[in-house]
């Protein structure tokens, strides 16, 4: 566990918010179970044991047996700052509340499926490093033109502009607080490529948003 | 959110541990999409709006219009407090890295699958008081002996054996510090009665373990 974190309590990532990813998934959402797809956004959180900051080594994950997982995926979201107590409030004046901008992004085992909560791939130590700062939300006018592009050793793997997400950065702050207060410092990571981008032990990983920066770390193992 | 908590940093709750319940719900975990039962214990966690202390009011819960929620249930649980550092450890030495031990209530809307992440139900503010104490680790020998039950208005509703949990608190111990690196304070919720216990707005819950005390909350609403 890293001590140095920009993290306040809570890390709150929301899944499912890529309407291209939604647009491919749509036949298995109308199988059994659900036979329809999210009607509410599906959450997860990154626990304390997973929060780490910009510059420091995520650990190569280990399998139950403690031999080294054979893959990892990694995406990455722009962070909402939660800037003061939300509670209820609604979309149209959801930006209020927002406290600044950051990055965060989200390393983790490769998704075997959509339906158990994948606490197991979520979880591992280190995994979610928020930064590389938080830019005060004054400094951004609009999150949705925002987008966020990922390189693996210096080599562009993902763009994805915000305008893509199914729910926007003010919907989202306004559903989730109905179902959770939330407080000042807590970080709200709206979205995520469907497709992660594969890494490897050793890799350099940075991800950046213009206006807020770019976030890198390496991975271990190596 | 309530600022006094025994809860340091994380509270991890464990699911489908009853082997009554899950011997119940054999048929359907044989359908699609798993067609087989958890192989891994089912986590999910509680996150900081939910910590609550003993003697508190639990809010009543709201839905997305703010509107009352028309039913909620309780489960209670014996509460796993971690002593140390613990990542890794076998089931033979898991019980070394327990601090003490305590009750934790998880106050809840009626479930309605065992599918999706069920984040709404679950992470309601005020809804997981932890108490009345921590008694030290060494005032109870062993753990799988002691039973959970709960009161509403004085009249006994549900008594749990820990002797019937799928998997015991040294097991639980060794499979999720292979998951993620537990720190000192932390507490795991063992497991639950597959039956919640429901409850109406005004009612007093008293949850006792021997040797650990009662737990004891009100429900707010009324």
């Amino acid at each position: 566990m890293t001590a140095e974190t920009l993290v306040n309590s809570k890390l709150v990532c929301v899944a499912l918010n890529d309407k291209e990813q939604l647009a491919t998934l749509e036949a298995t959402f109308n199988e059994a179970p659900y036979k329809k797809p999210p009607t509410q956004p599906v959450l997860y959180y990154k626990p304390r044991n997973t929060w780490n900051r910009n510059g420091a080594e995520i650990e190569w994950a280990k399998d139950f047996d403690g031999s080294d997982v054979p893959a990892m995926a990694v995406g990455t979201s722009l962070g909402v700052v939660i800037g003061k107590e939300t509670c209820r409030v609604s979309a149209e004046e959801a930006l209020d509340y927002v406290g600044g901008y950051t990055i965060v992004s989200d390393f983790s085992l490769p998704e075997q499926n959509y339906y158990r909560p994948d606490i197991k791939g979520k979880c591992l130590d280190t995994t979610a490093p928020v930064g590389p700062e938080i830019v005060t939300a004054d400094k951004i006018t609009n999150p949705e033109t925002l987008s966020v592009s990922i390189s693996v050793n210096g080599e562009q793997k993902s763009v994805v502009e915000l305008a893509n997400m199914e729910r926007s950065v003010a919907e989202l702050i306004s559903i989730i607080s109905r179902i959770m207060t939330l407080q000042a410092g807590e970080i709200i990571a709206v979205g995520f490529a469907g497709n992660r981008v594969p890494v490897a032990k050793g890799d350099k990983v940075e991800s950046s948003i213009e206006g807020i920066g770019t976030l890198s770390n390496t991975l271990g193992g190596a």
